[in-house]
């Protein structure tokens, strides 16, 4: 009786692999039914990013936890994996990649589920990190939000009724690049005034060092010793704690447009929450007074009262965790 | 046997009325559980609009829709409502109208339930009609839209795996109020640059006057014999159709706006569908040429490809079979 009881909890026990498919790392762990990660592992790509040695180290990394989950007593039974680029959901590949340039419609869910004997659930990665806040960060008690990963780029996830809404071809959520204002600056889509061209770490360096060599003084020509194709969106915050006046302008302005994006998402959406996660929300204090200024004024009152605007709470493995819980979702 | 079958189609033989509470007209019809018109009155309201008498009145016609289907052996098993302004769903109550501004916290669904004996689903009216053309219109074949009513305003309805998204509080689908120029013209709900400051009726009668005002040559000037405050839509239009540049600009900015917001849209939400409908869409030929232009440019290349963009079959009946088609699916 005991036995069947032990061997009961151990089909329950879902340990799954989540993996969040960076641009400069692979990062792997096992995690738990209940969200928690257990082993983790990350493997540098920055030097190499060919398709055939990218996979074979998914692989070997994979079958490493696996292995290391057996030495544990534990079976893993599948495998969510967050990846970046346009996905094809219905057939689990990656169309295009922005990390990976000679990835072209590569068929990684089949690829991987054929290696290791394993399910595979292959997401988009703001999905996947929209799941994880969902599920065990900021958004465990709701049903609805948006998240917003802000970062060199501005990715969304879409979670309606406690779900991920991919919309009809697996797409939806790219919320950075909703237009904020129709002549604005150039973005890295080829269109004018997206949110990301705004309010992503990219976008801001690009708009300061338009402005520096336009001449505008600031300390920023100083940090970077002239060479302003040095300019990082770390120096851009360090300047405007120090007071620096392009720096703080150039974050206000990020928050202004994300306060326009956010106020559409809550007109259309009236989600119960907007989640901010990445690199950039480090720099909340000096983009949230004007975001939230522009999001008052534009979406209904009523809206804007109740819906949360927070910080992510699982930071980096917002994504790990996602696609781990994704593939505990599987059917 | 045969009697029994009689029976049994009976009672899955739905009739409902669907209401239409409109600012100028109360429309209300018996609609079959397929989405059939049956018996329609249209109630003048334009000259009395106190709350007692347009509730007395709302009263009296849904009686008499009961009874002449009663005549013809039928049983009225619900009523739908769509209403503008802000519902609260929960509460089947209208919080404020637009068309009627002694209205506050109408409990709509509770006074009708209990006057009638008849249970009755309340939605806002943008809802309802988006429903409608998802139930029996345009969107028949998908299953995710987004439905914009251009008229006087710009509502709109959002349908996601076939029904509505209502969001946190019920107001999910506020299109028309999405920033699509933050230095945009001013909106009747106070803020600048709103969709339904370009591409509604209203809008474009204000851009068009401002236009005249500031002595800008147009036949407008001429049909309106110089009272600028008497300029309409059906000006604009008639004016365009002429020839006349003002007119033509108007239009053709419109559709610029409403192309924005439509990229945002899908961009967002990835639907199968927009449906554009209302009376501004009467124009389509002058605003869909810049509309096209403006959303394929701004909405990932994949995704509008896809999307497709179509106007309403239901015309003005899309609202009335929307709240019937609701009020079908009463739990």
């Amino acid at each position: 009786m005991s036995l069947r009881r032990a061997v009961s909890v151990k089909s329950y026990n879902c340990i799954v692999i989540g993996i969040d498919l960076g641009g400069s790392a692979i990062r792997l762990s096992t995690v738990t039914g209940n969200g928690r990660l257990r082993f983790s592992k990350r493997v540098d790509i920055s030097g190499r990013r060919e398709k055939r040695y990218i996979l074979a180290s998914m692989k070997a990394n994979i079958e490493e936890l696996v292995s290391i989950e057996k030495d544990h007593g534990n079976v893993v039974r599948a495998i969510g994996i967050g990846s970046p680029g346009i996905i094809d959901l219905r057939r689990g590949a990656v169309i295009t990649s922005p990390n990976f340039r000679d990835w072209k419609d590569v068929r990684l869910k089949a690829i991987i589920e054929k290696s290791l004997k394993l399910p595979v659930v292959l997401d988009n990665d703001a999905n996947a990190a929209a799941y994880g806040e969902k599920w065990k960060g900021a958004g465990r008690r709701v049903n609805s939000l948006v998240c917003l990963t802000m970062g060199t780029g501005i990715g969304g996830g879409i979670i309606l009724n406690g779900k991920v809404w991919h919309g009809a071809d697996g797409m939806a959520g790219e919320v950075g690049h909703i237009t904020v204002n129709p002549s604005g600056p150039l973005c890295n889509c080829g269109n004018n005034g997206c949110l990301e061209a705004y309010s992503s770490a990219t976008g801001m360096v690009r708009r300061a060092a338009e402005s520096l060599r336009g001449g505008r003084r600031s300390v920023l020509k100083r940090l970077t010793a002239g060479n302003i194709s040095d300019l990082t969106a770390r120096m851009i915050y360090d300047a405007a704690s120090n007071g620096d006046r392009l720096s703080v302008e150039i974050l206000a302005d990020a928050g202004k447009y994300l306060g326009i994006a956010m106020a559409g998402l809550i007109n259309i959406l009236n989600p119960e929450m907007i989640v901010l996660t990445g690199a950039v929300t480090g720099a909340w204090d000096f983009f949230m007074p004007s975001a939230r200024r522009e999001m008052n004024e534009r979406a209904y009152r009523v809206l804007v009262e109740r819906t949360k605007i927070v910080r992510g709470k699982l930071a980096e493995t917002a994504g790990i965790i996602g696609a781990a819980g994704l593939a505990c979702n599987l059917p």
